[in-house]
């Protein structure tokens, strides 16, 4: 892995230079463990790397984190440890003493960084300017290697065995909470897998017409759809997942409405090659739902990427011309939601390859009755 | 519930007054919930509270979370919503319309707030002034009410729980990992009970050296000292508790750094009650440890605070003269830790009380050899 990361650094200094930023700050997150191969969380006390676009990286950081750091940083770097006592201020006076901040620009990341930092930086770089440096970052995130598209690959087939488990316990009297618990557990049975933060969605009857509910104590009834979006984690990589089952036989409605879902899916997908733009696959989708008359219903984008991070670039939505490539992986997550009746996503992840696109997620988007 | 959120926003609003600060802005996470009692995730969708000292809160937010929002949200407002087609800037210029926003003082919350929000607010109030509103926000919530003390105390029944099991498997042979797994899945199957999703600490032998290390696939092995820090939620409050096992007997160091601490937890907690200062309590266990000859081993402070976050205030640390006062809740977790050998850490949540002080964990601190 030494030479991946020296390889990302390298085009990441490249990309700094072509858009005249002498630094980019990287704090605890996706992109440090892109870089760095560092795996921190952001807490109170404060990590931060500096990436010159020209020279060695450094690091101020607790120092309680030095030796993890030490042990697994990918790549080569200095580092100014500070202790509790002290606080950052002085590992940041020295480091700022022996660097040149004057006057320097830096790309910090918008969707990461917080104010704490931002504030340290400006304090130590009075003159500096600060820019955003998601532009950068998520160009040379957004396609995945080899070895990324194995691990999305491993992620989607751990995630889809853990959704086998909890179809097994779909029935009427089972709570939302129960069929989250199930694939929990399933996860963390699953050699290398680990959970997200981020509580999964199990939404039965009326609760479906809410795309971001969380699961509750409700039970399930006879004739309910129940959609479960689950995301889980293997060796760093994303897998999300969204299906809708049907507790026995649903109304004609919610059938129709599974059904231009999982057409508007199959539309999006099939429409997926290099050269197209982001927000045609979103319209191809959309249009089978407009088309059935439920637009209205369709209150989110098609699609986000996925990697490192469950959300992340290309935004597949209207008014996005990114271009799709080869390498890209997204998710394709048409829904349809009627508020006090009940809804239906079918969600799957996608490779964009030379000609088309591979799905990775292969769990049948047919009505299932349990 | 209503009536607390009206009393804390009250509490705020007052606050605010005091220290003009017009409007608080306020993101997702332990703040938003503490106000407002609405759990979300940041993500790139922005979602966004803003509290004057004097009117109605209002909110931008996704469309797709509008729905939650409504459900949950403990407190009155007005809603911003916008779709992923428009994305967050009309709804910010909507709000910014019907609120003036013009010279006004805003408390952001530097350890949550992004530089993306900071930017989006900077943007819609060009002349505004952005001060730190940590110190308002943590004011009131360092003083924990009677239901938040009962969650606190439930949370530690369960991590007790939790750690009585993973002690059944300590023996030579197991990884750390699979400790780790057997205390995860034990809080999955705990009622009301969620992991953090920071993961356990499990550091086992010459591992225990490092305070911050994660489950290795390291096998136990006789002698050695396993320590494990294991966090986790019930009712969105944390319990964080750290206790060191010996699988068989360690050698004589091992066993004296593993007295030195217990004396110095024992310290600590003896000390608190109201009216001395947070650093006292730090250097009554740093004086033991000192007096052994660890001091240099002991890298870092002696307690956090914890409530709705694993950190907050009080920071039990040198220079911290703030003065302990009834209902603050922290850790006591004096550890050391020998490059090379292993590492002893016991760490327990203590309320202080009128007296003196409750120990809310009660898992035994005596060298339990398993």
């Amino acid at each position: 892995m030494k030479e991946t990361y020296a390889n990302r650094l390298h085009n990441l200094a490249r990309a700094q230079q072509d858009s005249h930023v002498d630094l980019v700050a990287i704090v605890p997150g996706a992109n440090l463990r892109y870089l760095t191969g560092l795996q921190m969380h952001t807490s109170e006390r404060i990590t931060l790397a500096l990436l010159p676009a020209d020279g060695q990286p450094v690091f101020v950081l607790p120092v309680l984190e030095a030796p993890r750091a030490e042990a697994n940083l990918g790549i080569e770097a200095s580092l100014y440890a500070y202790t509790d006592e002290q606080g950052p201020g002085p590992a940041f006076r020295q480091m700022a003493g022996d660097l040149d901040l004057e006057a320097k620009v830096f790309g910090v990341e918008h969707l990461q960084m917080r104010v704490l930092e931002l504030r340290r930086l400006e304090k130590h770089a009075p003159n500096a300017r600060f820019v955003d440096a998601q532009p950068l970052l998520s160009g040379l995130r957004i396609i995945k290697d080899k070895e990324e598209i194995e691990a999305l690959r491993r992620a989607a087939g751990v995630n889809e065995g853990c959704f086998r488990q909890v179809m097994e316990h779909i029935k009427p009297g089972v709570t939302e909470q129960q069929l989250a618990s199930v694939w929990q557990r399933a996860v963390l049975e699953a050699e290398n897998s680990q959970l997200s933060d981020i509580p999964t969605i199990v939404a039965s009857g009326p609760n479906g017409a809410s795309p971001h509910t969380t699961a509750t104590s409700r039970r399930l009834q006879k004739s309910d759809l129940v959609t479960i979006d689950a995301f889980l984690l293997v060796d760093g990589y994303y897998s999300d997942i969204t299906r809708t089952y049907a507790v026995g036989e649903p109304d004609e409605e919610l059938k129709r409405i599974y059904y231009v879902v999982q057409e508007a899916n199959a539309a999006a997908r099939d429409f997926i090659k290099p050269g197209i733009r982001a927000e045609e696959v979103d319209a191809a989708a959309r249009q089978v739902i407009d088309k059935a008359g439920y637009g209205e219903y369709f209150i989110h984008r098609t699609g986000h990427g996925m990697g490192l991070e469950i959300h992340e670039e290309p935004n597949i939505v209207e008014g996005n011309d990114l271009l799709l490539k080869q390498g890209m992986v997204f998710t394709v997550e048409p829904g349809i939601y009627l508020p006090g009746k009940g809804g239906v996503r079918i969600e799957d992840n996608v490779l964009v390859t030379e000609t088309g696109c591979e799905t990775l997620t292969n769990l049948s988007r047919d009505l299932v009755r349990l």
